[in-house]
């Protein structure tokens, strides 16, 4: 059993998609990644900066759920991130309506030294710098580094993002990402374009068309689940991150086979991510539910064929 | 080994992509249709119209594979049917420049006496009409009646479509159209509605983004192989829907399993279609590079995971 790490936001997200809106609610990649990697029963801390404000029992719930806050840093006089964004009619392009960054502007992540000796490391969705602050104050290098980033910080931080990407074993974004970032069009060539970047693995999401995993010439596809109903698709890319190194991190295995398996848990705890606003599906869900539904993975996705030649 | 029965266009096709542009080329739906099954070995006869213009040696080269061609009929004094499309940069949207349909217009197929008795019928697109003449043109039901249609026939012929809809087993369309056919966002929801419309099987088509079969309670899912070029998408659709009923008719099972693997097939038959333009790489193809693609397909698919409850 690895010890994992994890650097991102915990915020307030104020959320309307076509099925309803809600108030400031708790969010943040930091948030959905633990959550999601709790249900591995791994050892995690996370890193992270609230205000004043941030309600003491949502930190009480991510250590309900064995994630250590120890490192979420609160900073009283300030106020917590807030994000609000406006999903389209069918989910898949959304407008950010407000980001006040506030405690986020000046985030100075400190690794505790409980966690320097971290086997797993997650790197959310956060400025490059602040994401390679944290690297840099690991000493001995973790079995497994992934790195989440956006489009955001390739049109503002390219270079010092290239650095980051540099460090990575793992890096994790969204299609459109993976061809702005390359120059290519074709996932195939992107990924071979990104793998020269540093990353030995290079995992595409494609949202409600599941997720790539490429390593050298090999190529794993997870789809995501059908599902009949899906309200709040926020959180569900930082959801899969955390089931996918959440599963690396309980298993200690970071053969591809295993990689394979975690990015079928990665889209199967998305699944429930979607199902409801914010973290409240993540935060009512039972180990029975995630393996009813690898079934239902399995179902959708094992078929036989016999090979001729 | 099944007797396979298809209907569909034979037709020239002007093509503009990113990448060329081409002069009046072999197309239609049959012809794909046609070629794709042919891999199968099965017995196949196509039911279609061209007119004076249509080379001869685009019927042998059908006949050259095993296409029966006899009810192909040649309408010396007409013209064949006639599109040209361009598609846009990345290739997942197309504008129609023309449509001649020419001897499509007045098309009056025949079932010729040697395929009244046929076991696998596909319905490639075509107006309801002509789709339904078919069907009735055949005493005996066969085992199974393929579906292809388009969101054209459900803004101008709804009523003519709904009644083939309900004289079939499998429909395949794309999600927009499985959306527009049923009126839900979700397709998980839309393909139960469309169940209740009459075919027990129903394709969802998603282009790059693979295919959902759905049944009963069950789905399964055929992603697209990722490629490092991607040519020309036109004939994809019908390619999959020839590998589909090819390899079902050769196997003459319909169970769900063997469904799965007919999927498979289907995707794995358009994986090809799309790397050159128009028929080209389907008129050069052998059966070991469908069998080391198939390879590919599993890499990419399976997994092992052990479920514990």
């Amino acid at each position: 059993m690895g010890k994992l790490l994890i650097v991102g936001t915990v915020a307030f997200d104020a959320i309307e998609t076509p099925f309803g809106k809600t108030d400031k609610i708790l969010g943040g990649a930091g948030t959905y990644i633990g959550l999601s990697a709790s249900h591995f029963g791994v050892e995690s801390g996370l890193i992270s900066v609230v205000g004043g404000d941030f309600p003491e029992e949502y930190l009480q719930m991510l250590r309900d759920k064995n994630v250590d806050t120890s490192g979420v840093e609160m900073i009283k006089e300030g106020k917590t991130f807030f994000w609000s964004g406006k999903y389209d009619y069918n989910l898949d392009t959304r407008d950010t309506l407000v980001t006040d960054l506030n405690v986020l502007a000046d985030f100075n992540p400190v690794v505790s030294e409980n966690f320097t000796d971290c086997d797993f490391l997650m790197l959310g969705n956060l400025h490059p710098a602040v994401q390679m602050s944290v690297i840099k104050q690991i000493p001995k290098r973790p079995k497994l580094v992934v790195l989440d980033t956006m489009n955001f910080w390739m049109d503002n931080t390219m270079d010092e993002l290239l650095e980051v990407i540099g460090k990575v074993d793992v890096i994790t974004i969204n299609d459109e990402e993976a061809r702005q970032l390359s120059g290519e069009y074709s996932l195939v060539k992107a990924a071979q374009k990104i793998h020269k970047m540093g990353p030995e693995y290079v995992v595409i999401k494609k949202g409600e068309n599941g997720a790539l995993l490429f390593h050298d010439s090999e190529i794993f596809f997870a789809p995501a689940l059908p599902l009949e109903e899906i309200f709040d698709p926020t959180g569900a890319g930082d959801t899969f991150a955390g089931g996918f190194i959440g599963y690396l991190a309980s298993t200690h295995d970071i053969s591809f086979d295993n990689m394979k398996r975690a990015v079928i848990y990665g889209s199967n705890l998305a699944s429930f991510c979607v199902e409801r606003f914010g973290t409240e599906r993540m935060l009512n869900l039972e180990q029975k539910e995630i393996q009813k539904r690898l079934k239902q993975f399995k179902q959708l996705t094992q078929f036989e064929i016999e090979l001729t030649q």
